[in-house]
């Protein structure tokens, strides 16, 4: 009975790999709608009537170009073949937890992975539990690549595994100052993860699937291309608590990945360089526009650890809104009305404060969500009037 | 009669100038309670009542040392000899808005000065008006001059009047950009206006007077201290709507300048550089901190305009605590209960959103001020839960 319900359930299982096996392939990610009928069905239910064009209209339309190829088996065999293996959302290395932002983001260009397929003894669950992702231009200075690989080997030595995408220059250092350490670290590849790309890491991929993970959710075969790559982004971002960016020119590829994690709630850290340097202008604007700074290992932990681990800590400390309002601005916010919004120069008489003095205030309280403004006019705002 | 009268209140100012230059000398800047016994009694009164020790203890403490030494006559003769003038609050020039925000800040060390000491043709109200402070290291690298030349050529070509302390490094290259795009500059001193410090400024000193201002709260013949550049520093703060920051390492007189422009309401900017460079680090610290990262011209004028002339602009985008919570963030927010705080299980639940989301999220909301926490329970803050 045992030996017959084992071999019942591994028949099973052999079912589920190879149906999330085809709906690997018959869908260019991201697929939202494929996404959600496996769900709501099952993958083997699914990849039937998937096979058989029996499926809602916003499913046939990611699917109906390639339902009736079905290499599954071929797939396997070959990932098999270098052994690498799919791991789908039913195994126990999934990690659900991380995964679970794709879904609630409810963005279609950050639905989750149908299954990934990946290389190595890593198990990507554990993995995702403390990892940071590394990223940063191809085109990186011997500065980015200097401190991506100092970051890192420090993010390696405190058990953080470090995700990138194994590009030629800041995702190459970043990977190679984790194995150079010792430590844990996922490769997320555009393409089959039995292909070297780029061709020049092609011993660097080696060595990460001998200690971590290379990681795709293409199937074997596959080529990358300019929108693969930027849908694999995302996977780097989800899989992190957070994107650090090294170098990254104004457009890039890495302020993609950090935008996706911005979507996907994830902590976006970036490290600053000289203004003179294109390289780091990305990281700027990043900063600008809400990243943090992060100049070395221990302001990544600290930053990462605010949304991790170490949150018991932050617990000690409650902050209110008012908090640290004082002088100036604590005279500003005792001025400004409730309800019926005044002007500024009201509010310098009813404050005591000088009209400069006031606008600058102003502006502080709005930031931290204690005034707001209509018509040139200021109050506090409609959720903080209880107060 | 007219006649008669003009000269009787040219007899007056000229009584309240040499009460003025007096009380300059007599106590050590700040000077916060012979500030408010000299706003109470006026300069003349207060300065009879110093002579002969007739003030409440407070002033005493900070008078009774000098007391005895009247170098009025001789720190105004000394003055005009040079081509200087001792600029009191009497006076239309002097900058009664920006120079408020000493006495608002209520701190002991940033009380106002009594007068100052200025030589050159500028007119320092009005140069106020429109300024901005640029501040740092005086061992500064040519990537730190080279930026600050930059960055106070383009402000002085927008009519922006750039103050700085005239030290070696940063605030020289300040002053000379905008010398050099025939732009308002104003020098303020930790020393009498007739001394040059430091000497190898000599002639940057005399080309500021010639067209700007140099300016200091310590008479003529005053010698610099470590005191008194801590002092000066609060000057600079206070004189421009923010300051910027160029390099500064982490324990720095710019730091302490930009702390005290914090204090006073102004906006604090800094320019990242290299984290391998020690004279970025105060910069990356002040940004980590809250300052605002700015890399080029328009960017410090985007944030000066934000708490000056352009804030009209602002005006067309109101801006609530919960705009832009989106996906994972709204649900959590949506869950968070108003008054019996929840531990974050119990909002996973309610927000349908796993465990570590919820907790990136709560971290996210509180810095919005949308969530407060106690004893590992969160709800929403008191002043928000009319909403």
């Amino acid at each position: 009975m045992s030996e017959l319900g084992s071999s019942g359930a591994a028949a099973q299982n052999e079912e589920v790999l190879r149906a999330r096996a085809y709906l690997s392939r018959v869908a260019e990610p991201p697929a939202q709608a494929l996404g959600r009928f496996v769900d709501q069905v099952g993958p083997v239910v699914a990849a039937g009537r998937v096979r058989r064009g029996e499926v809602p209209e916003p499913v046939a339309r990611e699917t109906s170009a390639r339902r009736s190829v079905d290499r599954a088996a071929a797939d396997l065999a070959a990932a098999a073949a270098i052994g690498a293996r799919l791991l789908t959302p039913e195994h126990e290395d999934w990690p659900h937890w991380p995964f679970a932002a794709f879904a609630l983001s409810g963005v279609p260009e950050l639905a989750p992975p149908l299954a990934l397929w990946v290389r190595g003894p890593g198990r990507l669950a554990d993995m995702c539990e403390r990892a940071v992702a590394v990223v940063g231009a191809r085109a990186a200075t011997a500065y980015g690549v200097h401190i991506a690989g100092e970051v890192v080997a420090g993010l390696a030595d405190h058990g953080v595994t470090v995700v990138s995408g194994a590009a030629i220059g800041i995702d190459g250092a970043a990977h190679r100052g984790a194995l150079a350490a010792e430590g844990l670290t996922v490769a997320v590849l555009a393409c089959g993860v039995d292909r070297a790309y780029p061709a020049a890491h092609d011993a660097l991929l080696v060595r990460i699937a001998g200690s971590g993970l290379v990681v795709s959710e293409y199937p074997p075969g596959c080529v990358p291309g300019r929108h693969r790559f930027l849908v694999r982004n995302r996977l780097i971002a989800g899989m992190g608590a957070g994107v650090l960016v090294v170098e990254a020119g104004v457009r890039s590829g890495a302020r993609r990945t950090a935008a996706d994690a911005g979507a996907l709630g994830r902590l976006v850290m970036a490290v600053p360089g000289p203004v003179t340097s294109g390289l780091s202008a990305g990281c700027h604007q990043l900063v600008r526009d809400g990243a943090v700074l992060v100049t070395r290992t221990e302001e990544v932990l600290e930053a990462v650890g605010r949304i991790g681990l170490d949150l018991a800590e932050e617990l000690a400390a409650p902050a209110r809104p008012t908090d640290g309002l004082e002088g100036v601005l604590a005279l500003v916010h005792d001025a400004l009305p409730a309800r019926a919004a005044r002007e500024t120069r009201w509010l310098a008489m009813e404050a005591g404060v000088p009209l400069a003095a006031v606008r600058a205030a102003l502006v502080d309280l709005e930031r931290r969500g204690l005034a707001e403004h209509r018509d040139g006019r200021w109050r506090r705002p409609a959720r903080a009037r209880a107060g």
